[in-house]
């Protein structure tokens, strides 16, 4: 995995290193000795998008996750002020686990940071949201691994033409990943990822790119692009980006995410998903 | 189905017929000629426990929901004032759609209603969550009728030893459901009902009722007792009675809710469950 190389300067831990436990790669990041990418580590856990919003907002964007579960599965969200995420990891603390976060004012990055200790509020909620990370583990036990997975590259994004249910301030397209998969694995990619709702599920669409509003898979709008052989076919699934970019869209006085590729490492299974 | 006919008897619609249009059943609900249980009525779509809380109490409320995914499987969130759940029910309104409402105020019952459009305001945030009916009807289809369906009774209801995970004023005992299942058929029941997560997905608990804190099988806390066979195991489910019972426990200063077994219907196909 390249990417860990790269995504890992800033790291004291050796890039070589493949975490398995949840607990000790929270903890890492929380004495700062973990700024690297989360893909490909903890395995056997579930990965979750951060959100933080302010009260204010914090009701329609639990209604907009709601209404658009697909892109944002809810895996938790905390009362006001509780930075502790009770169920998904008893006694972990979002303020400071997290490898890196990203801090919005008015719609805009106004800084990056390591912890959010100084700017936590009694009136912020935290959203933790499902992730691709999550299934991709399990294509690659399964044996076809993601291009992005074997380029150690970020999965490619694009902003389709499909538009989200609406909730109050906020609105807009779904962001959806796209990855190319052999035409005789078309079956066997979407039955495996169907089996993880809370990490996007099936695929949204299979095939026709402009049937979805896309219309260059080299040109992604977030992350980066990968190589499409000749007998593979693009396959597309909503993606984490999505409440964040209504939110930034929506023009948020104050937000707090993850850094992109640097999720929350939760304690619950990544198997036998949660609600079943 | 004999509960229809006693159920009903406030219904201008004749007791026999079973309903199959989610469509129709709300709009009789609003013209005043649906007062009956829905349990039964249109199989192929998702029944919800409606909860509806002021904005103040509806952040730690979907908090508490969100940890507690087995008793309070969240189908979607209302944008504060908005009674229209866009997702689960376009065009529908969640003031007069439902046969029965029940209103509480400071945590006591204070009265029940056909319709609340006079006491909606625009604090008020709605939460739909789902119902064990959605997998009986499962049961029924696949030659394992629920004990209360059999008998037309509601389904028995326990106050369990089991805490939920609090979520700041929200906090308290599980309550379950539990149906008696012939020794043979358990396993049969249990991948049933796990096919359905928002409906309370796989059993919490099977066999022993006192492992899970329940002491007299014939005394249930809520609903109506069912004669055990000998050779039946209790079987426990979560029950969407929890967070009722939880916000009568905090005794919120106001609360509407379903009549108990008078559901709202959503457009969402029962089958291939809304997530995945």
């Amino acid at each position: 995995m390249p990417d860990l190389v790269a995504q890992h300067a800033a790291g004291v831990m050796s890039a070589a290193v493949l975490m398995t436990s949840a607990a000790e790669l929270r903890a890492a990041a929380r004495r700062g000795e973990w700024r690297g990418t989360t893909g490909g580590h903890c395995p056997a856990y579930q990965q979750a998008n951060l959100v933080i919003l302010p009260r204010d907002a914090a009701l329609e964007f639990a209604a907009f996750c709601t209404r658009n579960p697909v892109p944002c599965p809810l895996i938790e969200i905390t009362p006001p002020g509780d930075p502790e995420p009770a169920r998904s990891a008893p006694g972990a603390d979002l303020r400071t686990d997290v490898p890196g976060y990203r801090v919005y004012r008015d719609g805009r990055l106004a800084e990056k940071r390591a912890d959010i200790r100084d700017l936590w509020r009694d009136d912020l909620v935290a959203f933790l949201l499902g992730c691709s990370f999550t299934f991709e583990h399990a294509l690659v036990e399964a044996g076809v691994p993601p291009r992005n997975v074997e380029q150690g590259t970020m999965v490619s994004m694009f902003v389709s033409g499909l538009d989200c249910v609406p909730a109050g301030r906020f609105h807009g397209p779904m962001v959806v990943t796209m990855r190319p998969v052999p035409e005789a694995k078309v079956g066997l990619v979407r039955a495996l990822s169907a089996r993880y709702p809370h990490a996007h599920g099936a695929p949204i669409h299979v095939g026709d790119p402009a049937a979805i509003g896309i219309t260059d898979l080299a040109r992604p709008d977030y992350g980066e692009p990968v190589p499409i052989h000749d007998n593979e076919i693009p396959m597309f699934w909503g993606c984490g980006v999505t409440p964040q970019a209504v939110a930034v869209r929506a023009r948020v006085a104050f937000m707090i995410t993850h850094e992109p590729s640097q999720m929350f490492l939760t304690e619950l299974p990544r198997e036998g998903e949660h609600r079943s």
